[in-house]
């Protein structure tokens, strides 16, 4: 019997200012959950998703034949045991899954914010998820777990706020972007808004820029995958052999890609994958932990000094062959936490799955993440 | 005094029958020649250009600040001597810089080819230089050289002609694209297609896909720069930090890639970058030299055994930071041509700037090409 979980959506009209300045009235979460929280509220676990993900991140909604995108690792008996533990997990800020983002109606025009939504960082996102917990009445997490953009906020959330979580857990990630991964993104987005049906954000209630959107999804899938996977699945086989149609795919990894494409553009908002990607491409864990945002204080936890994080536990995985997050920026993060006196364990998985491998190599990921939990605090 | 050059046009009537099997009834072919052709006529060097290269290849066009883009290696005392060889470059045959392609005007309708260009391969580049070669009255090379595709058409032409010259210069170059290097090219030409101005090929006398194209140019940027050049060049800096204006360039590196894709769209034309770059992805020297169409011979010396090859020399090149074409794909090539009994030698030149260096680094180039053209044959 699969197990039905439903989205939520917590709505609140408290401001919500972000680090830029702005504000938001109103607020919009969208959250599921898995699990039951305890009495002592302190089995809980916030799960942070990738670029292209969503609240959805295990069991299954009604009439879906797929569940959530990390099923295999939560659930009873699984990496992220919902027997023991409480799961969350929130939509982004800046998303089109539930959450607030720019495809949402702003309440000052009665129309889609497009591209007068206000630019987020990954600082933000982890601060609408404090909003979640204050009003889930969790005041302290078990753990914060996350891969790729996922990493980010948990890192982020982690270090602003050292007395809310006993631990985290990054996967495939990295503390910034270097001028490659930057780039890669910035194509993308180069992408979107080259196609005319972006129309300046401009295109709700219209024919959305799918074929913009689709090649920077494609983009992305390269370093997703590593070259040595990409191989072996596809090689240079050809699928219409004898298709004279020029220029439409024939090699089996053109179809593979057009397929990736074509089914991300039925899901994603081409807005959200701006913001999203600029967000990413702004964070910079080491010079957030320095800005003054953090100095001032303000009475949050945001200034509560570094050495709270003394003796916290953090879990670092990498994958050998990911190229988009090497295991050498993993390590990197493994020297920051290390020198702020957390006690950080290192996994670097041999996998030929690249970046993918934080979905898809889940018997080292639950082994490695059971014993992490298990382990006394 | 900058040496001049003209770019001159060979025209011929005589049907030009492609691999595909379609025929061109005319073709032009443009060139240019630098340094004198000796008595004996063989002293000549055929120089292959890259995808996006053209005739221009050494020396200054009248009024032209800027040389031919191997100007460095090509000239007196350099690499490739203009005061010992005679040097000849062509365009390429689907290009778009005085030399056949889906720009030029189909004498059947008297309208641009457009889509209706045949599609063309490496194979076919090759034979256009035959024809050229055939009208100046060279026999045999002294040498055929070319870096990235321009190295595909070398090892074509040297293999399916083993009469036609001496040796071979192979530079930054593979035998067959891999799956990520389909991958890459792919997401280009859809970048292209995806531009509503492309139009199913139809933009000849309108606007041209200029936004596509360059988002193109710009993932192709991505792979000819190496990650550590990149970091350094570039790394995370900003070049408009107050910049309230979202989505527009402000890292250093967005800057590059937009100005590498602004200054491409124009000088290229859109659907010569996707003929071309479809004939890269299909070229396959090993599948090429067991085609059918090699053992059919009919008289011409592509039915020239293989055995022919014996102890002529090549010389392959590969830089350690190429992540687009690496080392091991050279040292594929290497032991290939080892295996025809062509007495190759191999350099890999450690640099940090990536597949660019062929255009860039001139020093050990300079020295290793003058080496292997002294060397007695």
């Amino acid at each position: 019997m699969n197990q039905i979980v439903k989205t939520q959506i917590l709505h609140t009209d408290a401001p919500f200012r972000l680090e830029s300045g702005d504000v938001l009235e109103h607020l919009d979460i969208a959250y599921e959950t898995y699990g039951e929280l305890n009495e002592r509220r302190d089995n809980a676990i916030l799960i942070e998703h990738a670029l292209s993900g969503d609240a959805h991140a295990a069991f299954y909604h009604e009439r879906d034949r797929k569940p959530g995108w990390w099923d295999s690792m939560i659930g009873p008996g699984k990496g992220f045991d919902t027997e023991r533990f409480f799961i969350i997990c929130t939509n982004v800020l800046g998303g089109c899954s539930g959450t607030t983002g720019p495809a949402s109606i702003d309440p000052a025009t009665g129309k889609p914010y497009a591209l007068s939504f206000p630019p987020i960082t990954i600082r933000d996102m982890a601060e609408t998820q404090r909003v979640l917990l204050a009003q889930l009445g969790i005041e302290r997490l078990k753990c914060i777990a996350g891969g790729s953009m996922g990493g980010m906020q948990t890192m982020q959330l982690f270090c602003d706020y050292p007395l809310q979580a006993d631990s985290f857990i990054c996967i495939a990630s990295t503390m910034k972007h270097s001028a490659q991964q930057i780039a890669f993104n910035e194509v993308g987005r180069r992408a979107v808004m080259a196609d005319p049906r972006w129309n300046g954000g401009n295109y709700y209630g219209e024919v959305s820029p799918e074929a913009g959107l689709s090649v920077a999804r494609m983009i992305g899938h390269i370093t997703y995958l590593s070259e040595k996977m990409m191989q072996e699945k596809f090689g240079r086989a050809k699928k219409d052999k004898d298709a004279k149609v020029i220029f439409r795919p024939s090699f089996e990894v053109e179809h593979y890609l057009d397929y990736q494409g074509i089914s991300f553009v039925r899901r994603f908002d081409a807005n959200s994958y701006l913001y999203i990607t600029n967000a990413i491409d702004n964070f910079d864990l080491m010079g957030s932990l320095r800005s003054k945002d953090r100095a001032r204080g303000e009475g949050r936890q945001r200034g509560t000094p570094l050495d709270a994080l003394k003796s916290k536990r953090g879990l670092v995985v990498s994958f050998t062959s990911d190229w988009l997050y090497p295991p050498s920026q993993a390590k990197e993060i493994v020297r920051l936490f290390t020198g702020l006196n957390v006690r950080v364990s290192y996994a670097e998985i041999e996998t030929d799955h690249g970046h993918d491998a934080f979905l898809t190599d889940f018997e080292y990921q639950t082994a490695i993440i059971q014993s992490f939990l298990d382990a006394p605090s």
